[in-house]
Order: structure tokens, then sequence, then C-alpha cells
């Protein structure tokens, strides 16, 4: 919306910008800085994959660019971080935004976070927002040369880029869904004031986390039609196997959806079946006694001419009246099923 | 998600290998375990058929692979129990992933579980990870050539299966139908604070039936539509009839949802209810003695000078009095229709 | 899903078979049994129509089957009374099934019955299951060559069948929207604790119309689209009037969905505003007199030294202030639009 | 569903037949009636309009089926007011069924006729049911020779009939807007037991204009498809524009609708609101003057021995606790936030 | 609807043309008024930029229709207000209509003003409704050759037009997010009977925005899909751009719209919370002096022959039954988690 130079996502973040080099026989990996630097990882030969995590200055992004023959818009849309997950396919490169996920324990939060992939022919980068390690797991596979990794080219490795994306959103469900168990039980057993603000704060995570993971799958959809030579048909498969774990963690976030929703009704019951209680409370004591009271009222009074008064067995009477009106009352309750 | 080899359905479960080769004339079956009886296993003329029940181990899944030289992510998707229904077509096999659904009656629970069937040319490869002998009646139907099943090839067997799988949900229908049955008599006569989780869980289980059906009828729609020349045009026609029946099952699942979304509005509108009703009850007798009460605290009253007092009637009148309060009051009642 | 020797529809009903043969210029008719009747019958000139009524045995599905070479998966999906409208084109015929409506007057229930018709070459064959004349009124336009009914095919026949069933859902709809009418008329004036069970069941009663009438719809849809050399254009025209009365009995359908959720809004609020009422009664009679029971327990209290008591005027002047109190009150209300 | 001659509308209403012919140069306008004035008309130069208002019996119809030739069905269409709005485009002529709108001033009603007119190669017919005139407007504007529409041909005739009918739904939805404002202040002033059913009715005329604006908006979107070669690619551009306010007619609808919505939960939580405030005032006489009252019990007991009631000051000092009472209670309601 | 004569805006405002000339190379801008300077502006080289800032009379349009040859209905789209977000592609030139917005701090609401633009194979004439300098930081953009603008052709500036009609959305979508914190804090913290509407008034701006929104999202994107040749494949990216903007917005909107409907929920059960405080006071209070003031009627009785009356600690004694009455009660309330 503004001229990409005047953009920053503001946090105060280190950069590290990590290049590897590799094929099926040798592995490289250095940290990078500098125009030179790039130049020369980028004319490494092999599969080159340059990894930028905790972007926060456009500097990266101007040296991949030149690198690489970036468009100017891609540096405009890896900044700005409410960019909507899409996949770009343009003429030599295909350029695809994805959230991901991780939690941040001490805060109990989720944080959301922006990962940017550009698969080349020969190369992959790829840029965070956050500065966290999230690809260190890709890179070790790289590094002692675990599965198929290094024998299979650029689009493999942007193929396990995605799926620790992908993983980000199960290992995050898995987490709210054992806070969703907790508050479950809060609702049905305890709820108080403060439950309410709390399953709406689940709610609408789930809202966010369904309006990143839709248009994400459709990423990954429109990756396993062809739509690029970049990806071969060997990859295509493995693409369609990513594509399943989105579709499963779309089918546990609309469950988790219907859960809470369920919750909501029970709590608002529950507040209903409180009031009843209370009620209940109120209307078996005033309803005793409020009679009782009358009775003991009649013979308060100061009537000179009230035979009563003068019996002898008046007042154990009045008091066995007095017992059998309580008596009948609470049989009246009981067979009300209120107490 | 992650390699193969690390991934187990973690119960103690007992895996059972069936291994069944038959053409119109001959039947044969026997258990199988061990590299050497799969491999002469898959080397038998006619349809073979093997049917592994109780999966656990990714030993049975190997051996398959290599014999019938599967790829290695159908290993992956079969020890996933997480796996939505879905159907791949490969070059020389189909492979269906399906969820089954039993009814555990000592728990009265309904039970998931997980049915993936591989159609090739010559063999049909079916895996449960449940340890239920699902299949049992396809086997009876082979093996005392009951109907056209020996006749037919491969295909057919494949049909044969993933109807009873579609069996199953209707089995397990009937059986939520007569808890919803008297769920909704409890909700109508005698509703209590337990019964709104009880209706809540049965809402969150037909979502879950809704999830594995839905997809399930795609799964069975796809191969009706000729993409795969294993499946030959004289058993489309079957696949088609399962397919209705699937249709079916989503109309009754989304009836039930329907019946169940009624109780609850049904429920609900009973708390609000039975708090009018104790609210009756504590306005009549409130109303009823308030008053009288108050009649009789004037004539208890201390002052020197109250005419009323000393008069031969007095007390009489004041309890006629009282009886017309109570007459009309309770008329007014019967009025209002509350009494 | 079970062979379809071992099905039955389960009601002692009585089977009625009538056949017919008819071209533009005769007219015959008879009831037929048996294996003779019906090859017989099969092999008259001009339109055969035979009309299956009551249908609760395999046997006049045989005859059929054997006669006009029909699917064995046909009788299995007429006997199922479960079974979803639908059709099916074959090679050289078309098979339709259609779920019908009739009103039980006596029992003030709707009955779903279930129709299929199978159009041939020259022929048409149409089955139900309840043992009604739903379709008389078509043999009596035939028999007294009523319109161009005679000039026009075995197609416009299966039209005039189908349209039959169309207009059973008009005359339900008519029939439920009289009770609609009185239901609201309940819900507004005069509305009890078993209003909402009624309301739901007609709830219910729109959801399974609609789930029958949607497919229906589908199907008549499809035999607008040529999809058939069997239909000729002339006929098309005709179907597409048959789908446009399908769509209106669709939005009757929907409007009387619309109609209901506004009477569970009605119901529900009805609730809260009784007990709104009840509350003021309570409140209006507690706040008036607590207060001046309150004073004259005052005046009873026992104090030897209570200056009042001994005045003159004390008791009247007591009874003015208590009065001053209770108009006091009675203004409050009014001004609160309580009373 | 029944012969065409059987139907009728029922209402008594007169029928006017209203016949024009125009060119650029002259304009000839005439009632006609009878077979003869209907041929004498049809034969006629230029473009002919016919218009039949208050259509009630088959009698004009059958005289244009003869004269243009029209298929039977068309005639059942016009006369069965339920009819949706659609459009057929027929090998020499297009048959547009319409919805339109008038508002009765006098009852507050709005009023649903129907509109159906029949585009041929040098003519247009048009009818509705309800005697009124609604489409004088064109009449004089071809009288008059007002802007293009004399020089255009009968596509553009039709265009301006199809406008005024959307045109209907914008002034009917602006009297509906105009009822809806006074309504909403109701809602928030001062809502009665009777504007819930007045909110109902409103929200279900929104349902029934949705359901004829829908489908009337897909009959112009395919007339704007050239779909038939009787509409000319400069008159297409014309029906765009009207498929454009058509748009906008459903777009009030729906922000109406919201609207509705809004106000029944107002409607709701106002009735709540009021049953709050009606249990505060209870509240905080009972719990002021109940302490109250038991205080004065104590004082009013017969107990020999009671020291209080012999002290000089015994009795100031009791009304000067209870008024101590009564100032902590309203304080304590006053940091409520009750009083 | 009307002829575009008779159409005006209605409100009182000034129309300033502004027209610009530009190409690579040189920047010409001047206020213009009547025909002569419309002709001449014109016939100008390079880009030309007419933009009609608060257009109220159809004199420029009248203009811009004859120098630059549109067709007549565009003139009355321009003028309608109501006209929906669209594209209409000529023959040699596209229109464009779309909503935009901005705040009013005075009267803290947001205004929706309509933005029509025309773009032709050499210019491009915008028109808004408001007399507001919505597109002047494109005119500095021009004036200062600021960015790729100049070099560009009418296509870029289209393009720069529509980015600050959906930026317009982004900086409304910042102030409402802000005034909904506001609210929801409100509704948390100190909900009154005026949070409702307030609630609901938010929730009908969503709406309208949604309304603005959607179709301007599809037009960005009919831009983008080269239906035209006057948009070059190099702007195709920037349009695509905006797209994607379009699509945050919509999502923003969407998760506006969620948290809003939580804050019903929370709004509606705070007032049932309320109501269960307000009956748990009144239940205290009740309950525990009703039954108080009975023991106290008892001994206010005028029996003769009350022994305990004339016991020398009868007093003390019945003050503490009180006293135990009193803490049974409180230790009840208590271990009901009421006090």
């Amino acid at each position: 919306m503004e001229d990409p130079e005047e953009v920053t996502t503001g946090q105060p973040v280190t950069t590290r910008v990590t290049a590897v080099a590799y094929d099926e026989g040798h592995y490289e990996e250095e940290q990078i800085s500098g125009a030179e630097e790039w130049v020369a990882c980028s004319e490494r030969s092999g599969v080159i994959w340059i990894d930028v995590a905790g972007l926060h200055t456009t500097e990266p992004l101007e040296m991949a660019a030149e690198c690489f023959g970036l468009h100017p818009l891609i540096q405009e849309d890896i900044l700005n971080t409410d960019q909507r997950p899409k996949v770009d396919f343009f003429a030599n490169y295909v350029f695809v935004v994805l959230k991901s996920l991780s939690i941040d324990k001490d805060q109990d939060a989720v944080l959301h976070g922006q990962v940017s992939v550009i698969l080349g022919p020969n190369y992959v980068l790829s840029f965070h927002d956050l500065d966290q390690n999230t690809f260190e797991p890709v890179r070790q596979r790289l590094r002692y040369a675990r599965g198929r990794i290094r024998a299979l080219g650029p689009d493999y490795l942007t193929h396990a880029l995605i799926d620790l994306v992908v993983d980000s959103y199960i290992d995050t469900l898995e987490y709210l869904g054992d806070r969703l168990e907790d508050l479950e039980e809060e609702v049905v057993e305890r709820p108080t004031k403060d439950t309410l603000p709390v399953i709406h704060d689940m709610k609408l995570e789930m809202v966010l986390l369904r309006r990143s993971m839709w248009p994400l799958r459709e990423v990954v959809g429109s990756l396993t039609r062809r739509e690029s030579t970049l990806i071969s048909d060997a990859t295509i498969i493995y693409f369609r196997d990513v594509y399943d774990h989105a579709y499963q963690v779309m089918d546990t976030i609309e469950t988790y959806r219907d859960m809470i929703s369920g919750m909501l009704d029970i709590y608002l019951s529950s507040i209903s079946n409180r009031l009843n209680e209370i009620m209940k409370v109120l209307t078996i004591v005033s309803t005793v006694f409020i009679p009782l009271t009358f009775v003991s009222g009649v013979y308060g009074m100061n009537f000179h001419y009230m035979p009563e008064l003068t019996w002898r067995f008046g007042y154990p009477m009045i008091l066995g009246i007095m017992l059998s009106i309580l008596v009948g009352m609470l049989v009246f309750f009981h067979r009300k099923g209120w107490i």
C-alpha cells in the first residue's frame, strides 16, 4: 500500500541469514551478510537455500531481489505481515506466503508468524518475521542426509518447509485441545463470570486459525496441480500428502469450533440453572415461614375478646397447627422434587 | 509428518493376517506371517486377498509394500489413524482409506476405526487398526460361494468391503437412534442438569459421523466415475448402489442433527418453564399472606385508643375480612390461570 | 445392503397389479397376477403400463424383471423404502424413485410412501409401497381419453405420474399450512408447555419434506436435460413445467420453515413475558405491604415509654400515614407502567 | 397442475386489454376485446404491444395463443399466480414471468402481483393479474415519444416493462424502510408484547421479497447473456442496467434483514432488562424493610423480663438503630449501582 | 431508473474539476470549467486525467460524455449514489464504480462516498460525490514524479486511484477497531442498557462495509483477468496486489463480525448474571430474616398460658436461638458459594 522502502515490521529482532548449498554428495552451511556474500552464495553449484529468520529490515530482501531477480512487489508482500497466505506463479520462480504458528508457553499465547518461500530453478529462499529457528529441523535432515531430502531437488526442499509449517498447526491444535479440555471441565463443574470471555477468546482463536489455514490449504492444493514446471511429478505426490494433513487440520479446527459452541450453550444454561436454584431456596423459606408468621400475627392481636387466648392448651395447640403447616409444606416441596 | 518407521498406533492389539486366494472354482484361506509366506501368497493364481486386522506394527506394511510395489507414503497414510477418508488413483493400484464404526456395548460408546483397502490388478489388500473380525462376513460369502462374489473380480471384492463399512454406519445410526429416542423422552418428561451435556455429546458424535461420512461418500462417488481401469463397468453399478446408501446415511445424520437441535430448544425452555412454576408458588403464597399479616399487625398495635379492639365481635369480624381477602386473591389467581 | 430376496417392506398390505395397454384408438385394463398373465401383458401392442400398488412381496418385481429385462439392483432399490429419490439412466430404460405424500386424516399425520417408475421404449412400470389408489386419476384420463395423454407416448405417461407425485406435495403443504395457522394463533394467544414439542414436530416434518423434495426436484431437472432418447423433445417441456412446480413446493417449504422459526421466537419470549407478569404481581403486593407491616410492627412494640400510643388520635393518624404510603406506592407503580 | 381451462385467479376484477402499435413516426392505442379485434390488431405494422390488466378469464390468453401461436403451457403458467419468476426461450418468442409489488396504503399492506411478458419478433404481450394501471407510464413515454423508446424495437419495450417491475420493488422497499425506522424506535423506546409479532411479520415480508427478487434477478441476468436473437446488442446494455438495479434491491433487502434481526435481539434483551428492573425494586424494598420488621418484632415479644422495654430512651434508641440500618442498606444499594 | 437529466445527488456541495496532463518529462495541472476548457483539455498530449470532486450537477458529466464519447447509461450510473461497485468493459474504455470510505471525526461516523473511474486509451476520468480531496496524494506523486507513476500509462494511474480507495477501507477499519476495543471493555466491565444498540450499530456498519467490499474485490479481480486491452500485463500484477489487499480487508471485516457476535453473547449473559446477583441479595436477606421474624412473632402472641414468657432467661435464650439460626443460615450460604 506504501512504497516498500518505508515499511518495517517494527519489532526489535535479530536478523539471521543462513545460506546452505547441497547436492547428494556434499553440504555447506554458513551465516552470511552483506552484498558480496549474497552474490557469492547465489553462484554456488547444487541446490542453494538461503533462510532469513527475524526479518525486520529491507536489506536482505534487496539482496535477494538483486541476486535472484525478483519482482519489486514481492518485497512488499514479504514485509506486510498482514499478508494472506497465497501462491504466485511467476515465469521463473514460485512465490508462497504462509502463516506459521508457535506457542509462547510463558504467556500461554499462540504466536502468528509469517513465512515466505520462493522456489527457483536451483534455489529456495525462505523468510520469517519471528526470529525463531523454525527451519532448523530441515537443515538437520540436510546436514545428516536423512531420508531422500538431499537426492531430491529444491521443490522437495520447498515441500519440507511447507510441511513444517503445517506441522506447526498440528502442534498448536494439540496444545489448544488440552486447554479446551480444561475449559470444558470448568464450564461443567464450576463456571464463573470470567469463563465466558475465555470461551470467546478460544472461539476467536479458532476463527483466526481457520482464516490462516483455509488459504494455506488452497495454496498447497494449487501446488499439487502441476501449474509450474518447477515442481516435478515425483514431488507432487508429497505436496498431496501435505494437502491431506492440511485437510485434517481444518477438520480438527471445525470439531473444536463445535465443542466451543457446545460449551457456550452449557455455560448459558448453567446460569439459568443457578437462578432456578437460588429461587428454590427463597421460595421454600418464604412459603414456609410467611404463613406461620401470619398465624403468630393473628394471636398477637389485642382484641379484648379472643377466646383461644384463654384456653389452657391454646398455645401448644397453635404450635401444633404451625408444625402441621410446616410438615405439609415440606411434603408439597418434596413432591415437586425441590427438596 | 514423521518418517513412517517411527509411527505406531499405540494400543496393544494382536495383528492377524488372513490370506485368501480364490476363483470361481476354488477357495484357499490361511493365516500368514513372515516374509516368505507373504511372497508365496502374492504369487498365487486367481484373486488374492490379504486382510490385516489389528495393525500396530509396520511389519505387515513393509511386506505388502515389497510384494506388491507400493509407494512409501501409503505406509504412512495407513498408520496415521487421523487420516481423512480419501481415494488415490496410482498407476497400477487404487488406494482407499475409510473410517469404520463399531459399537462397544459394554461402554455404550461408538468406536471409530480406520480401514485401508488397496485394489490391484489381481489382488486386494485390506488393513484395519482395530482387531475386530470386520470382514469375516465377506470371507464367509467367498467360502460358501454365496451370490456372484466369486465370479466377479477384485473390484467386486473391494465393493463388498466398502459396502460393509457403509453398513457399519447404518447399524451405528440405528443404535444411536434408539438412544436418541430415550433422550427425547428424558428431555420432555424429566430433564435434569445432566441432560444438557448428554445432548451435546450426541451432537458432537453426529458431527464426527458427518465428518467421516462426507468424504467417504465422495470416495465412493469418485469410484463410480470410471477414473481407473481397475474397476470394470459391471462393478461400477454396484459402487453406485453403495453411493446411494452413503447418501441415505448422510440424510439420517442430518435428520438426527435437527432432532438434537430441537431437543436443545426444548431443554432450555423447560428450565425457563420451571423457573416460572417456582415463581408462581412463591408469588401465590407471598401475595396471599403478606396482606393478611399486615392486617393482623394492625390489630397487634398497642395504641390505647383503638375502638375495634373492644368490640364484642371485632375478632370474628377481622377473621371474616381476612377470609374475604384470601378468597379474593384465590379468585384473582384462578382468573390469571395460575391455579 | 442385503440380498434382495430377503428384504420385505413388512406391513400386511394387499398387492394390486393393474395392467393397461392403450394407443390413440383403444384402451384395455385388467388386474393381472401370475407369470403367464405378466408375459401376455408385456407382449401387447401400443403403450403398456403395469401399475403395482401395495408392493410387499418380491414376486411382482421378479415378474417385471423377467418380462422387461431389468437389472437385479433395481429390485433392491424398489423394496428398500429408505431409498432416496433418484433417477438412473440405463441403456434401454430409465429408473426413477420418488417419495409421495398422503394425509391420514384419522391420525392427523403425513404418510410418506415410495413410488418407483420405470420408463421403457413402449412400456411404463410403476410401483408404490402403500396400497393406495394413487394413480387412478391418470388411468381415468387414459380411459376417457381426456387431453393429449393417449396421443403422446410412454414418456408423457411418466410425466403424468411424476406430476401426480409433485401434486401430492402441494396438497400436503396446503393441509400443513392450515395446521400452521392454527398453531400460530395458539402460540400468540395461549401458549402452553405442550406447544413447543408441537412446533418442533412441525419443524421436523418440514425438514423431512425438504429432504424428499430436494432430490425429487433434481430428478425432474435431469429428466429435462435430454439425457435419454426415451424422452422426446415434445415431452421435455412438460417435465420443465413439473420442474417449476417442484421449485414452488421448495419455496413454500422454505417459507413455512421461516414461519416456524418465528413461532419459536414468539413462544420463547412469551415465557419470559409471563415471568415478568408474575414478578410484577409479586413485587407490587410485596413492596406495598412490607413497609406497612413494618409500621404496624413499630407500634406493636412493648416499650413502656412510647408517647404516640397514648395520643388521642394516634391510631387514626397512623392509619392515615399507612394510606399515604399505599397511595404513594400505587402512584410510583403507575408511573412505571406496571399497573 | 390442472388443465388450464379449469384454472381462474378467482378475484372479481375487470379485464382491460389495451392494444398499442407504434413506430418512430406514429402511435395508435385502443381498447380491444373479441377475436376479430385481436386478429386485426396482430396484423398491424410497426411494433405491436397488447397489455392485459386484471386478467381473470382464459379468454384473452386464448386469443393471444391463437393470434401469436403460443405453447399451451404458457397459458397455464400465466394463470397460475404462484408461478416462480422465470424466463423461457422458445424458438420465436421469449416468455418472462415476474412478481410485481404495490402498496395498498389503506390496508398498510404490500400486494404481490404477477406480471407475464412475451417478446416476439415484432410484438410484446403483457399480462398482470391485478387490475392496476401498472404499465401506464410506459404508454405515456410511447405516446409523447419521450426518450429513445419509439426508435428502439420490442426488446427495448420489454426492457422498459421489466424496469418498471424492478422499480416497484425499490418503491416498496422505501415504504418498508420508513415502517422499519418507526419499528426500530418502538423497539428501543417502548417495546410491548405486540411488538414481537410485528417484527416477525416484517421478517417474513423480507423473506417473501427476497424469494421474488432472487429469481427475478436471475431472469434479468439471463436476458443479458445473448441467449435469444430477439434481444439486440444495443438493448442488452439496458438489461444489464436493470440487472444492477436488481442487485441493489437484493442488497437493500439483506440490509433490512440484518436490521430486523438486530431488533429481535434488542427486543428480547429489553424483556430481560425489564425483569431486572422489577427485581431491583422488589429487592430494595424487601431487604430494607424485612430486617426492620424483625427488629420491631423483637420488641413486640411479651417476655416478662426484657430490660430494654423499661429504659427511658429505649424507644428512640431503637428508632435510631432502625434508621442506621436503613441508611446502611441504601448506601449498599448505591454502591451496587442499583439506586 | 429515471432519465438522468432529472437526477441530482441533492447535497449543496462545490464541484471542483482538476485537469492534469503528464508524461515522463512534464506535468501540467489546472482547474477547468465550461465546455471550451474541457475540449481543450481533452486534446492535450500525454496522459490526461480529469478529476471531478463533489459532483452534484450533470454538467461535468455531459462535458465528459461529449469530449470522450461515453454511453448515456454511464451518466446515470455515476449520479445514482446507490450504485453497487461494478466494472463494465466497453469497446474503448473501462468503467469502474467503487464505494470509498472516510471518517467524520466530529460526528464519529463513517461516511460512504461513491467513486467512478473511466479508463480510456490515453485518459482517466474520476468522479466522486463528496467534495473531499481524496485523490490529492496521487496528484502529489505525479507532480513530484515519485516512484514509477509518471513512466507508466493511464492503467497504472487507475490502479493508483483504486489502491487509494482500498486504503480508505484499511484506515476506516483501524478506526473502527479502536472503537471496537473500547466497546469490548465496556461490555465486559460496565454494560448498560445503551450498550446493546451500540453493538448493533457496529454490527450493521460491518454489514455495510462487507456489502461495499465484496463487489469491490470482484471488480479488482476482474481487472486482473486481462479482459481489456487497455490494461497492460505490467500493470496487471499491481492490480493483483490491490486484490490481495482487498482480501485482507474482507478478512478483517469477518474477524470484527466474529468479535461483535461474541460481545453480544457476553452482553446478554451479563444481564442474566446481574439478575442472579440481585436475586442472591434478596434471597439471603429474606431467608435470614423471615424465620427470625416468625420466632419473634411467636413470642408476641398473647396467650395467657405461655410458660417461656415468664422464664427468667427466656428473652436472652430466644435471642441466642435467633443468633444460631442466623449463623446457620450464613454457613449455609457460604457453602453454596453465595457469600
